[in-house]
């Protein structure tokens, strides 16, 4: 039998390529229309997982707050405050400057940088859920280990990774993939994320919004190492997330947002000579 | 001549369905394929779009750094401190509470809310990009309007578009989509991301980690308000983003990261009797 015979056998096989054709159009339509919503979503929200699910599974489980519903209680407002305002404390983050380049000694006190997460543990977050685990690292072979990891992945970030126009825009900054500073600083701080949390019932407990909450928390930190005449850096090594997540053991939840070296600057600590933008061209008044 | 004979007419109609298939699966194969490597991206880096590109159009571009390339100047380390240090600091951000009920006078000077808005400008920000902009809301009927956008997208949040699990977290913090501090509030800060930005030249500027260096801002916004004495609240409206910055009159690389309300505490507000984990539930020491 050809293969035209066959298809001639039945009315069903003749117009097998009409039943395709509509399959076709149907599969392509609902590609094109899952991808726009896909990408409105995305633009919209980071959390798309904790939007409402239309299934009806839903309304088979018992849902409980994660926090205790308590009776709400009176609060009278700011009770302390800097004497010198918002212009003091301006003037304070002002002096800030991100440093590459640290003395190995004197080891600031532990608890100064306690105080500091501390303070960075007030950051308010989405519903409340505290998303942040921050590790601190003094330990000279885990500041090694942490070292290599990050030049190895920074090698190929530079080389091959980045887009040139990334690393072009480094320059100025005189950044590349060795970092001293990782050995160097008396402590560093890795600030993790938690993408979900786990309930007393071991249930997963949604965190929303984490990473703006714990970036939140990491202003919080910036200004709290200020106040206490400590320096430090903002870095996000790329592509080393897993690997610094596996040394220190920490749980599959948590992914590391940001590394900072803390510290006092070296005696030969130069930085970039940049300017800020000026008030006006960061406000818009209505 | 009847749809059969049509089909009979050539060889490559005759085997239509055959092309279709081999068609249907490749397209298939593709969508899949594409899915997989999508969410690999989005897992490992939110800047996928600056990764290199391995296209040979990047050779032919002349780069330039988007900062000028200075000498480095001396830096000394941290001139400004508070005398109390880290744990006056924390005592100061721990006295720190989400407000939703504002008095409407009186109203905070403007020049104490320059300077907070001042101070959250000395962020960190990806190769010193500086992607943020703080629009200051004063005017009544704009203010009305914030809350029209807000309500009515927030009531179909609540009813529809978040997770059965996401309201119920919520209900201890008695939120709901009334939301009168937006009107009551002296000051509504919308703290907007730029995506991108665009050079003197006018070529397009990338803006790493954009949402994580305006998180960072918002971080030091609040310690500012905090040390001004001043109460606020970070909200993030779902879904409103598009809507507010078309009322604002924001370019398209502007996307609305918080929205926060400033000002005294009204005389009867109440704040959700929440406690904050203790210092060992956030640390780990190594």
């Amino acid at each position: 039998m050809e293969l035209d015979e066959i298809l001639e056998t039945s009315v069903f096989l003749k117009y097998w390529n009409v039943v395709l054709t509509i399959a076709l159009i149907g599969i392509l339509s609902k590609w094109l229309w899952n991808r726009k919503g896909h990408k409105q979503i995305e633009r919209e929200d980071e959390d798309n997982e904790i939007l409402a699910d239309s299934s009806s599974k839903a309304e088979e489980i018992d849902y409980a707050p994660a926090l205790e519903e308590k009776e709400h209680i009176a609060y009278k407002g700011v009770a302390e405050t800097l004497s010198g305002g918002a212009k003091q404390f301006y003037k304070m983050m002002n002096d800030r400057r991100s440093v590459r380049s640290y003395r190995r000694e004197p080891i600031p006190p532990i608890d100064v940088i306690e105080n500091c997460i501390r303070a960075a543990g007030t950051s308010p977050s989405g519903a409340h859920t505290e998303p942040w685990t921050f590790c601190v690292i003094t330990d000279m072979e885990i500041k090694q280990s942490i070292r290599d990891i990050i030049e190895s992945e920074e090698e190929l970030n530079y080389a091959q990774r980045m887009h040139k126009q990334w690393t072009t825009d480094l320059r100025p900054l005189k950044t590349n993939h060795v970092k001293p500073y990782l050995t160097d600083a008396p402590y560093l701080i890795l600030v993790f994320k938690q993408t979900y949390g786990v309930t007393k019932q071991g249930k997963r407990k949604q965190h929303y919004y984490n990473e703006i909450s714990v970036s939140i928390a990491v202003g919080i930190l910036l200004c709290a190492l200020q106040a206490a005449g400590l320096s430090s850096l903002v870095t996000t090594p790329l592509n080393c997330g897993p690997a610094l997540r596996a040394l220190l053991n920490r749980p599959v939840n948590e992914k590391l947002l940001v590394l900072l070296p803390v510290g006092y600057p070296a005696e030969n600590c130069k930085v970039p000579d940049l300017e800020r933008k000026q008030l006006d061209d960061i406000i818009v008044r209505y």
